[in-house]
């Protein structure tokens, strides 16, 4: 189990093990996320895809312009360079698998632009967290 | 929701919906397979691999020529030519997510003489189904 990514301030309470990689042959990666009770990802965005699948607990994801909520067994698809984060909001911890090619570009947070456009929905604004 | 292969009785009581595929830009798939109680999938081989995670009921596999039982979660690698066959072995369904990649090849399933060769293990004899 890995701490997920540096510890930068931009999510929290998120730890982050490899399922399946690259020698696996598939040319993909495959990870468990969990996130502590309060905690986020990372709002965040990247070339490549995710595919995301909840098997503990429950949460919500920004997914581009969308707030979706989230529970066990949901498939979730974030496209290319689609606006992502992920939150637990319930008193559990909140566990997903999440689908990547190996090779993948480095995420993209967002500008002080692209924060303000989202502030503009009161929605996405109460949501966000970075 | 699909129907597993033709109903050519090497599997049993399997069904396969498809969560991601190509279209989603990782060059893989992801598929949700659910084993009715008594039921197996095809006992096959091929060189594409398998990432399998069970997340409902148990199970048990044979995986190249060791018997594993699975419970929810658990992360099963598939080699490339690794023999393999999943059973349910309680009284709920038994489903797993499958990863593998998008373009593939087609299983192959065991001749005679690889049958004989199964039975030489009474553990792999009694686990087998085809």
């Amino acid at each position: 189990m890995l701490a997920y990514k540096e510890a930068d301030g931009t999510f929290r309470s998120v730890t982050r093990q490899v399922l399946a990689d690259a020698e696996h042959g598939q040319g993909s990666s495959l990870r468990y996320f969990e996130v502590g009770v309060g905690g986020h990802t990372t709002l965040e965005h990247h070339e490549h895809t995710h595919v995301v699948i909840p098997i503990r607990g429950i949460g919500a994801a920004l997914v581009e312009d969308r707030i979706v909520p989230l529970a066990q067994h949901d498939v979730v698809f974030v496209p290319s360079w689609g606006w992502h984060q992920f939150r637990n909001t319930g008193d559990e911890p909140f566990g997903f698998l999440c689908a990547v090619t190996a090779e993948r570009d480095r995420p993209v947070r967002p500008t002080p632009e692209q924060i303000a456009a989202f502030e503009q929905d009161p929605a996405i604004a109460e949501f966000i967290r970075y």
